[in-house]
């Protein structure tokens, strides 16, 4: 093979400093994940491909991965659609599975089938790779973590205060200052809707409420005009175009904007009981604010809509986001099924913790001493220290070859290593070690219990 | 839909309590390779076809998942070939990714692709998925993980004896008593190839050979004889259908009877370093073994090779396995880069531990205790409680809904919780907690410091 060998595009290769700090992402999360008595579930990288087709409207359906059936796939495709080369139609003909493209329709279809052997609510979260067939760019990569948690089978609002607590839990271990948690309600979105008497437009009216930071209330009113919104319905709420102040004061807004709107109303009772309880129970190192432009995932959520916004000296898209779904599962079979859940972008809040300089020193060092070789008579006494030392948990090191003191030194200094341990002849006829510290270039003759003590 | 929604064949889904059990073994052998020196690196799920194409034989071709390309893919395949309908031919025109086979050639590939960047010699470790559209049968599947330990850029046999070391470390933690860690070396067998005159026998000597136990010296005999080995070959290796006696024995009469070969003498010299710093460092609870007819990989390896069967009681396969190749980057152009390293069996080791009720019951445990909701007022005290808890590290959590109490305690009960707490109006009135222990019903009234202590 002349040239290098490479990866597909939108992939990556992590080396162990990149890994050692996803890790340590990961186990905050999922550590906080159990605190909140989350549960682990993993399922497989991919899923029969009717289980996900169709799922995700059929942008999604073209970005799913599709795996070639095994042997001769050809031999049952049909004649003219080969003939045709009609690559679409031809797929389910030649391909039976596919990779995994979120996390959420795994985990709904991981309910539904063993639905008799779980004790609801169930509150799961999985942390795997999803595979995406996107144009990869700056940030958005082909293969790529999700983490989320999801509660099933509970209408309760405690759960949604919990989640916020939860995102507040992990961005404050991360050693994050003012994350915004924003939320809104599906409920509010539709009450406004209902209010300016054009429930088909909630859509183009939320994207346009969006833009008022940028384009200014002249801007967003042209454009809701434009997409046919009217005069009137604009003059209606009002209030959204200068929606400030505290989250009370918000919320008493949006009663007095929806006094007419049953299902805008509830929204605001939800959104009181939430971010009520938030304030009263305290939140760590993050801010909740209710934001009523906020519409992710606006087909999908019935209820609560959250997303999290970096510290405020980051330019960064969102972090996280979530929400409330009454019927996740209904579209495999089983209905009344109320969920909520949150999600967590990887990716991303390594990003923030790397810009802020948040990684611990801790997280860099993985080999805590490097024990010099200096021949196999010195490497056998060196390896008995070593064999204690591991057995008491401390992560060391034989350079394997009795290679020059220098270059010894230099892997040492190469991988980050802090401490080189001497054990030379003088050193193992005196039953004892020279500890070097390679920072501040320090070395002291210890005994192997200080030796121990030195590195524990 | 009407039916309930299945995964593919060969693939699982983890409950909880499975994911648990899986993370506590995979958490040991991640902790050891750390210890020994061992840095993460993961790679893609996916590499380009051309990686991993050719590098597992014929078979391991037809084994490898391939992944259709996105978008329309028949608009550049080859018209002769669609129209013959040519399976085989065409897969290389609408594939050009396929899913990991192993983590020995990804490594190799990140090898040669870093090598600028790699500090040699490297150890490194990668605990990943891999997928194999093998025939599904008991304890085979399509998706499964892979726990791997190599050195790469050392030929230092501290490495092999480390190796040792560090399986009798895993299997010692996971409270294993006598595995057995089974030895060989390639030049040994290389050796008798020569000593018998049959350097093309060799495979064939060793498969009848390691039917010892199962059809006696007269089968082996015969079988040798029917695959062409000579009567006087045979009788030249006469020891080895004897081949009993401490490691140190063995390796004497692998002297004698090896003594006209060079490479079979540097065989019995490597295994008699490895062996003597083995037992001289001292095993934790696992038996080196020096098994002559181990062969595994025989393409592949070129010094040590090993392979660990389960304690005697269990009957199951080997549960890892490994050893040294002098030219694993050799097939993407990287040339003199000698490896050694093992590899841990998950699936096999989960069934071991299970089946000698080895799993720690703590692992069982998820979360520590339910509080019991009794309306928003008490369920408003219990989480001010349950968020300090938390802070403190303590998997607590509230039942989300104000239901009826048996149904909240039978909550519990089916999720291994092993206590409940009580916070109504009273307890709430009095700033106390009842705290019940759910296997034996006793309970007390606590103040939160108490409640805290006892849940730590």
């Amino acid at each position: 093979m002349a040239s290098k060998p490479s990866i597909p595009k939108g992939t990556r290769d992590f080396s162990p400093a990149e890994v050692a700090k996803r890790q340590y992402i990961i186990q905050i999360i999922k550590t906080n994940f159990e605190k909140f008595g989350f549960q682990p579930i993993e399922t497989p990288s991919f899923e029969n491909s009717d289980t996900l087709m169709g799922k995700y409207g059929e942008e999604g359906d073209r970005l799913i991965f599709k795996i070639l059936n095994s042997g001769d796939y050809l031999a049952k495709a049909d004649t003219t659609l080969l003939e045709n080369r009609d690559s679409l139609k031809l797929t389910s003909s030649i391909s039976e599975k596919a990779l995994r493209y979120d996390l959420t329709v795994p985990f709904a279809r991981y309910v539904v089938q063993h639905q008799n052997d779980i004790e609801f609510p169930f509150k799961r979260y999985q942390i795997q790779p999803v595979w995406r067939a996107d144009r990869p760019q700056k940030g958005r990569f082909r293969e790529f973590y999700q983490c989320d948690a999801d509660v099933v089978g509970s209408t309760s609002l405690w759960q949604e205060v919990e989640l916020v607590q939860l995102y507040d839990g992990v961005f404050s271990d991360l050693g994050l200052e003012g994350v915004t948690i924003k939320i809104n309600n599906r409920k509010i979105l539709s009450g406004i809707a209902e209010v300016i008497g054009a429930k088909d437009k909630l859509i183009d009216f939320t994207v346009a409420l969006d833009k008022l930071d940028k384009i200014g209330e002249d801007g967003v009113k042209k454009e809701m005009l434009e997409k046919g919104i009217s005069e009137t319905a604009i003059e209606k709420v009002q209030p959204l175009f200068n929606f400030t102040g505290t989250i009370t004061e918000k919320i008493e807004k949006l009663a007095t904007l929806l006094a007419s709107s049953e299902e805008g109303l509830k929204g605001v009772e939800e959104l009181k009981f939430i971010c009520e309880n938030v304030a009263n129970l305290g939140m760590q190192k993050s801010i909740l604010d209710l934001d009523v432009t906020l519409a992710r995932g606006l087909n999908y959520y019935t209820g609560a809509i959250f997303e999290v916004a970096p510290p405020a000296s980051v330019s960064m898209g969102s972090i996280g986001g979530g929400g409330r779904y009454d019927d996740l599962t209904g579209i495999f079979g089983l209905k009344n099924m109320s969920g909520v859940g949150i999600s967590f972008g990887l990716d991303r809040i390594y990003l923030v913790v790397e810009e802020l300089n948040l990684f611990p020193e801790t997280v860099k060092v993985t080999t805590k001493a490097l024990f010099i070789n200096y021949g196999n008579a010195e490497a056998f006494y060196a390896m008995k220290a070593i064999a204690e030392l591991r057995k008491a948990g401390i992560k060391v090191e034989l350079y394997p070859d009795n290679a020059k003191v220098g270059k010894q030194f230099n892997h040492a200094d190469k991988r980050n290593i802090p401490f080189a341990v001497i054990a030379g002849e003088t050193e193992m006829n005196n039953k004892q070690f020279a500890l070097k510290n390679l920072a501040t270039g320090e070395q002291v003759l210890l005994d192997f219990e200080a030796l121990k003590k030195a590195l524990l």
